[in-house]
């Protein structure tokens, strides 16, 4: 019973559901238990200290759905609160960072490496501490993107707008030529598109929320809680507010219906506490 | 000694200092203590449900400051917990709708009014319910301008981008031939240059913040409660959350330095629920 168990996954918000994607995607057998915090969103512009009290209780809540992993699919979070949330809870605990490093070790040819996320990524220098734990010569440039997101969100991927955007964030990385790109926020992919044609074609991006469900398949290989199933997996959907625009852009990311989504009580939230 | 009480501000996150601006050159002698609800800012994407709970506890923290009056320095939660407050509470409460409303019906000539604002301002419908109130003949048109606030947050007001997007923001009210618009959005005082470019220099701007400011002045006159010091008031600054850009996007808003930020626990604020 123990592998029929749901993934857990959760993120400040909706950006989340790109990964979930590819976790769907590498995982088809696999339930997921998804919780979005849309109550506390955004976390890339808040204190360390703020962000690893959320996602203490984020976690806390996916445990109590009886979730045999967790996956932190948030940038953000993941640059301060995975250490903490490995201390507390015996299951794996896989977040972005480490998995979007390892691959971007792998793909780059000159040793030039870009990352690009919210201000909170970037000035804890996630990336950078990882990259440089496997490889010191590796450069590593990063840019925080804060307008990215509600670009994202907003649909805005292929305005005028979102070109003149990228090309002031991007033009250092430019300069630096470096050959591979981490797309190191959820929301991102959504703008692959003017992020590749700004970069340049020769620079190879890198999908974080790819990398981390590559992973998520590695942990559950090795602990041997697979699931069986033949099925497709179950989804099941929380979050802590559901404004009037969710369940569109929801769809934006997973590209797919959702069919239920199930409030969770913000006083219950904060009831669990680290 | 109920005069030298200070007057309370409460806004989703920084937005507010616009305000606090205005009432501190109107009312230069009274003090005032702010509180930015920055932990869970912004609110204008989020349900009313939860702005209004929000609301109920950032008014019970002002009150244990012992304020005598409180204004909602944002435009989203004066569109949905105005009422509430007033049921719940006996000071006096001042809103953004109402006064920037006033100002407009005052302002227009051909009867043609705009309003931006955020998705749920907008949504709400609030100024328009508010200014019908008054003058049904009033063609109202609201434009929610959800990109506004990260560019005003991030400095871009006189980019390239901020240029495009207001263009495409504004240009449905520039066809309605609108003489009056007003910024229903407390970052939107800082975007003031572009939009007026933008939307045409024969619109008259309104501020709500100003509006509000005459609003709380005309209020304490009304209740006996006007400061009698001669001395300028003091400022005390709460935050929910201190972000590490903090310090340098409130001189922004404020333009004065803020030298003292207090952080009030979220456990202790989520405890004021109603």
């Amino acid at each position: 019973m123990e592998k029929e168990k749901p993934v857990g996954v959760f993120d400040s918000g909706i950006g989340g559901l790109t990964v979930v994607k590819r976790i769907a995607s590498v995982l088809p057998n696999e339930s997921i238990v998804y919780f979005g915090d849309t109550a506390r969103v955004p976390y890339g512009s808040k204190s360390n200290e703020t962000v690893i009290e959320y996602s203490i209780q984020n976690a806390k809540l996916l445990l109590k759905k009886n979730v045999k992993a967790i996956v932190v699919a948030c940038n953000t979070a993941s640059s301060v609160a995975i250490p903490v949330l490995r201390d507390m809870f015996s299951v794996p605990v896989i977040g972005m960072i480490e998995p979007g490093s390892k691959m971007a070790l792998r793909a780059t040819r000159n040793g030039h490496v870009g990352i690009i996320g919210t201000r909170a990524t970037v000035s804890n220098r996630a990336y950078s501490r990882e990259i440089h734990q496997h490889n010191k010569d590796i450069k590593v440039i990063e840019q925080a993107c804060p307008l990215f997101v509600p670009l994202a969100e907003e649909g805005w991927h292929e305005s005028d707008a979102a070109a003149l955007i990228a090309k002031a964030y991007l033009s250092p990385l430019r300069e630096e030529h470096i050959d591979t790109l981490v797309l190191g926020c959820t929301h991102y992919p959504l703008l692959a598109n003017v992020i590749q044609r700004t970069i340049g074609e020769e620079v190879l991006l890198i999908d974080s929320g790819i990398a981390a469900a590559e992973i998520v398949r590695e942990e559950l290989d090795r602990i041997g809680l697979m699931s069986n199933s033949n099925a497709m997996g179950r989804m099941d959907f929380y979050v802590s507010d559901i404004p009037s625009t969710f369940a569109k852009v929801a769809a934006l990311f997973l590209e797919r219906e959702i069919k239920q989504v199930t409030k969770v009580d913000l006083d219950y939230l904060q009831s669990l506490h680290g």
